[in-house]
């Protein structure tokens, strides 16, 4: 059973009208919606309010975190942004959605700005599979084609991706790294670029896929906390050679 | 001076008047003529009638070589090819552009097969600066907008690149990794999409600086052929640490 | 079921008694008989006599291709080469060991020389993990200690691999990268360096592991053949969405 | 010419003699001493002390930041690091050394731990070049020796570096990424290993050269900050394409 927790900062949806039709139960509720259908998946939700209630043993009993948030990324704290990150260092996966792009967790994980151009022009977005063999991309065809997203538009001030799954085409004319692979220590990162709060993203089957398949890619095997220790010589007799699961 | 060497297949313009009227003296002619109007350059041609001049005395007098090719990859010697790549992996630098993702030095030296999709329907491309601070996009502004070229399209057989420099996106709805920086062994390879036969591509300026700026970033600062020494102790009175440039 | 199929050049073994003593079956038959214990391998061997079954066929019901030679890399015809490139491109697993840095199919599917410098001094070997999360270093501890290998020694002219995962310590004084990992096309390839004819290095229970495990990583999920067709409009009501497996 | 800015924490110097006595003037005295005798350089230092000092309008006249801490990171005021991590971005060159692999600016640039296994043994380092055409190791014959320093053994919690330059082999049997390098925004970072403070390492001609060529190489040839804005479509008349040190 993959332990997934899906974090929505949950504000546009409260804020406004025309969010809220989109997303009635906020985008968590949506993709945990969605992820719940699985059974191999259990599905946590945690929004921007109960933000203090991420601590290090909700993170050690998740599998996969995936994020979304755009407003108030300043409002998550340092502590709890570094605590996500040694998280994902130890093994932890996580999933940064759409403008989590700009969220303190995956700004600290990737140590880059995370800035890109942007417009809202309700832009066509066909999303191309850059690697079709790629357990992420399993299912999907050439391309995802979504009627109307928020563009974004390179440069994206990343570390290069040690693998680019998708690049974003959009209507007015720009591209996008739109699905980005990450190692970090023992655990992965995917950056995916859909899901703007006004479009029906997250409803898009394909879309779906992509988030589920991420989830089983992104599962750890392990965890593992980092550590600097102190050795002997390796041929010493009092040398420990730690299991991976303990050093 | 940076010593380059334009090689063309020089096919479609002898057999068809609509390409001679774009490239009246052939693609190498007009490579060479902007490349030319550099006081650091100094530049021959060479074309597939001529493929058997093509030798390791001449390879080792080129800094960087220029391929365009399309129609007769197969009438490239494979003993060429090797020559090529052998002189890339000594420290030359290498250029491949547009249809010459399927020559034989540029698969032979990436060791995939370099398929993509393709249609000619005279779409627009808008060519994206993926890496704004890097040499080869000196001078860039965002993007490059050429009225019209061949469609290339994803997925692009090829390794990862090293460093992925531009993005090109194509009115039909493609999308392309258009400028690809590898290295490999001592020499450097840039891929760049642009210049179909039967459009202007390489009397545009902005073109024209791009491949400029990779001939000046793919010019070596050193030769030096590979070799797989039986060796001794590095500490052995007989061992002999040899320059670099000559191991 | 992983299919599984080890080459093996198998000359050392009847040329040489003491090469004999060490691998009494031949090199792939201590590997066959190791992986043939796992409940989910099937197995089998080919050598260099029988170098001519390599067939299309036999390659598209091969997962995982294991490949061990050494003094008769040039005896492997072309065509057979070329038939491991493409089948890696289409999905197949390759593992490389140790002298088969210099075998046709490595070389042709990365694209460098691929040499390195090397010493025979029964050099104490310690490889060290370097990505203790990753799949193939799975049940290794921090190192695997070997009383004797060939000395393998930098520069190793490989492109940078997609992911490094063992570096080598030898006693005498070198490092080698020991461990490297590459996706091309739709495969994967792995480069695992121990294992000189001379020592027992694949009765090693830690060796077989990271075998046993790179066959795990390396199998495919499925298989497609490359291709670079011309394609219509995505939106052209002709435009065919093939399917991954299919285009 | 270059402007470089050598930071030292400079507190092992003055605590203990005995490292006082290999570096009287400061491990940053040293460097500062070979670094000013190339006419292309001008040098500044600062210490932990001086650390206010370290202002956005001091990092903008800096091409190049060398860093040399250990014992008091956590000293360094997150707001100084976050400067140092922008002006990275921006496109000012960073080399960290030694054990500035734990500093703040560092762990922040790269997102991981940075954490490794180390001893104290005097173990002598033979410090391998990896890629022995790049412009930071030339000059180096196929490795540097070094008679004592502190052992340093993975794994090294780093993202794979862009390049793997240097790899170090300890005596006690470690090994170790020594020289690695990235490219983060329109900056350059560089770590190098070696020069515990109580080894006279930074004497060492080889290793000062390397030092020397990071500088060159780092040296950025503009800056550009970071941004994130709102772009119009590409081909609105209102539409700016801002040169790329402006956007």
């Amino acid at each position: 059973m993959i332990r997934v927790l899906v974090f929505n900062e949950f504000c546009h949806e409260r804020a406004e009208e025309r969010i809220r039709e989109v997303y009635p139960n906020g985008i968590h509720g949506a993709i945990a919606d969605f992820l719940g259908k699985e059974e191999d998946f259990s599905v946590k939700t945690v929004t921007l309010d109960e933000v203090e209630s991420i601590t290090p043993a909700l993170l050690a009993e998740t599998d996969v975190l995936i994020w979304w948030a755009h407003m108030r990324h300043g409002n998550v704290p340092d502590e709890v942004a570094y605590m996500i990150r040694d998280a994902v260092l130890s093994g932890m996966g996580a999933i940064f959605l759409h403008s989590g792009h700009h969220s303190k967790p995956f700004r600290y994980l990737l140590g880059t700005s995370c800035d890109l151009t942007w417009r809202e022009s309700d832009d066509e977005e066909i999303l191309w599979v850059i690697e079709p063999s790629h357990p992420i991309t399993r299912g999907i065809d050439r391309a995802i084609i979504l009627p109307a997203e928020e563009t974004y538009g390179e440069p994206f001030v990343i570390p290069t991706p040690d693998k680019l799954l998708f690049i974003g085409h959009f209507a007015g004319g720009e591209v996008f790294r739109s699905g980005c692979l990450y190692e970090r220590g023992n655990g992965k990162i995917f950056y995916f670029q859909p899901g703007h709060e006004s479009y029906p993203t997250y409803y898009n089957e394909q879309v779906q896929t992509v988030v589920k398949n991420a989830v089983r890619y992104l599962a750890p095997a392990y965890r593992c906390p980092s550590a600097c220790p102190q050795v002997r010589h390796i041929k010493d007799e009092q040398y420990v050679m730690h299991a991976q699961s303990e050093f």
